[in-house]
């Protein structure tokens, strides 16, 4: 099945056509010189305390595999816009600079750039596009889904969102995103066979439906999975229970279903009845699963209340981040030619210069950030990494998707409490500029209005 | 480039787990009567007052090429749950069914099938996921698009949302349901080459930050891109427009620079203040292009506003939908074996049967639809149309891209204007239930009570 994912196109045109009409005006110019872009966040969401950084796996594989190939230069020349030598030179188009990265998994706040991109000005800026989609799928999600894993207080979190994540591309990331973030699984059987994730799935109210008996699906689905979960509300849930002690009675020994799962209706309600005639029956084991438009306040909000469910399946809230769908996400030039660079558009200044995060613990809990400049001498922990060098991957990037989970895992425990809760965060996690940073920028704009 | 999506997976397991699940207990059970699925939206989310239907043609690409190559065989029988008579089944697994869908581009409502799937129940039920991803994408973004572009009130609107779009499935497919839906072009130079689209961009902040000057990226950038759009914002916009200004001094004849572009500020302001200073210096036909988070409202806004603008760069909010970044999209069994099928869970009930869609027009305009069995003899004229035979497309199917933007102008046209229009539609546009659905509909709960 040679499924592509749309009619044919070359993949070095997933690009803002910008990014071409300035690559030949550099050219042109014969603008070359060492530029150094930065990816950050400029404000968070209202409902984020913090964001997860995820995405540069693939970001590293496509600055690795980029070329123009031959349908992409005739595209190129149709367009009437590119000149024949600038076309020629887009046949050795490669990436060969510097990337410099948090891991995947690092936790991340406003005005922290993700990663920095330094190489000759047309490399650099070529990439925008292709990077900020990545880096802003993922992360987006990623920090969706710390905020589910949190809320589910250690019950399993599985992904339920393929049918209504944005595309194909995002449902695949989507899975490896929330992985890092901490959910345990994914029903989508393609990012299970690619990224090596934990599957899961049993039935839908479709295979309820097509039996003239909820009874007769039950059974005929408990025969073939033993160990299976039951949809019981596509007519009456606690009735649905009820025929699930009564195959239990049917089965005896035989019966080794291990939860039922309700997809609709109170669910605080629902799984407390349902808990109450599976434990009168003695099936003690047969946990309770929730689904149905769950985030994680409503997991909060029945868990907080006590609601007896053991695991969650999450959908479109997560899948779509439905609460904050996007983040003001930038990639911008703060050096070229070895001077840092300015812009003062109302709400967007920029700070300039190759920039580090310094995170500062007191007693293994982070107390603040240092946003500083690369070579700055200040406390705290350093986040960026050198990851790619000369347009190849360092040894040590990436990191395994195992490795970059342990990583959230550990650096979201080390966060304050007030940063990793589901309200917002008050006060928020402090950012300090460094003195040397504040300085450029200052020195920076005084020159500009000079 | 050979640059994948993702690692490498196999198209057919783009599938959530528990269609495979089922799947499998269908082969067992030796369920293989017709199965009907119909695939619609529940509610319309608050802001929408209709749905442009959307994603049809590449529902029915998947069906025709869907097949499970080895290496997915091989996958599914690691997870240890598929028996081998299952999966040589799936060998030769084909969509062999009917499909019935209205027209891209064509305006639907609450609880009408965009498309109904008639097929051998395990082929009806596996597509399922995959079907829904698509549709649900596409008719979100389409949807959302057609908002912006009637706020626009025939100025252009350009796609600008590669960057923030859910990853690089969706950048493809917006920019091909924005086309549909009236948009002019998209900056997204992919979707360009593989659909024939519009392409359109010129320059970033960083190439003017790149240079020492903003007059020396203006005149360099008009050199070789006489009629260019120059971006006057990136340090102070009026001073930036005063940039220009000189350069049409300095070029005289030589001058022939199209827009400039506004990215930030209050735009109504900086657009009236530009436009006095471009006409000041007889500067009429240049015109003024607005960008920087945009949305329908803002758009309609500022031109009830009277501000000056001639055409609209939006990107993230269209991109994503973000008011609206779901919808409530269901793929429902509504017969099997020649039987109506129910579903009674909160919330969440069904319409059994095959149906069709009339539309009732008066005077040209659209009056009420009237959701009916596909059979039935109502007034109106029928949406739904045969596109898929036996797993093969109608040689009708698909209209091209263009044919679906024609069409979608003209039926977006012929609904009432407080339907098309920004605000909730009051009353809501009408749907009415066929006298025959509405009996097949209290005849089967009878049944189910009984």
């Amino acid at each position: 099945m040679p499924y592509t994912i749309s009619p044919a196109f070359s993949p070095a045109l997933l690009t803002d056509l910008y990014e071409l009409t300035m690559l030949q005006a550099y050219f042109v110019e014969r603008m070359s010189d060492t530029a150094v872009f930065s990816l950050f966040v400029r404000r968070l969401p209202p409902q984020r305390n913090f964001l997860l950084a995820c995405g540069l796996d693939d970001v590293l594989s496509y600055l690795e595999q980029l070329r123009f190939d031959q349908p992409a230069l005739e595209y190129l020349e149709s367009l009437g816009r590119f000149s024949r030598p600038f076309l020629r030179s887009l046949e050795q188009f490669r990436f060969t600079g510097d990337v410099y990265a948090v891991p995947e998994g690092t936790p991340v706040f406003a005005d922290e750039p993700l990663l920095e991109i330094e190489a000759p000005i047309a490399e650099a800026q070529f990439v925008e596009t292709f990077v900020m989609n990545q880096i802003h799928l993922q992360t987006l999600l990623a920090s969706k889904a710390a905020r589910v894993v949190e809320a589910a207080r250690g019950r399993q979190v599985v992904d339920f969102g393929m049918r209504r994540i944005h595309g194909i591309d995002a449902a695949m990331k989507a899975a490896r995103a929330f992985h890092i973030a901490g959910v345990h699984g994914t029903s989508n059987v393609a990012a299970g066979q690619a990224y090596g994730l934990s599957v899961s799935g049993t039935q839908a109210h479709s295979y309820i439906q097509a039996h003239d008996a909820e009874a007769d699906a039950f059974r005929a689905f408990a025969r073939l999975y033993p160990d299976t979960v039951l949809l019981v509300d596509t007519y009456d849930t606690l009735e649905g229970v009820r025929q699930v002690v009564e195959l239990a009675r049917e089965l005896r020994d035989a019966f080794r279903v291990r939860a039922i799962r309700l997809d609709s209706g109170d669910l605080l309600a629902l799984a407390s009845g349902a808990r109450r005639l599976l434990d009168d029956a003695g099936l003690h084991s047969v946990r309770i699963f929730a689904s149905g438009s769950l985030n994680e306040e409503q997991i909060d909000r029945l868990l907080s209340a006590g609601a007896p469910i053991d695991a969650f399946g999450v959908g479109t809230d997560m899948g779509v981040s439905r609460d904050a769908p996007s983040l003001d996400i930038v990639y911008k030039l703060v050096e070229y030619a070895g001077h840092g660079r300015l812009k003062l558009s109302p709400g967007k200044s920029l700070l300039p210069g190759r920039k580090q995060i310094f995170r500062v613990e007191r007693d293994g809990t982070a107390d603040h950030d240092i946003l500083g400049r690369r070579d700055d001498a200040v406390a705290g922990r350093p986040l960026l990494e050198q990851v790619m060098v000369n347009g190849r991957r360092c040894r040590t990037a990436p990191i395994t998707l195992d490795e970059a989970r342990a990583h959230a895992s550990g650096e979201i425990g080390r966060l304050p409490a007030r940063v990793r809760a589901l309200l917002p965060s008050d006060p928020p996690y402090r950012v300090d500029l460094s003195p040397a940073l504040a300085r450029d920028r200052d020195r920076l704009e005084r020159a500009h209005e000079a």
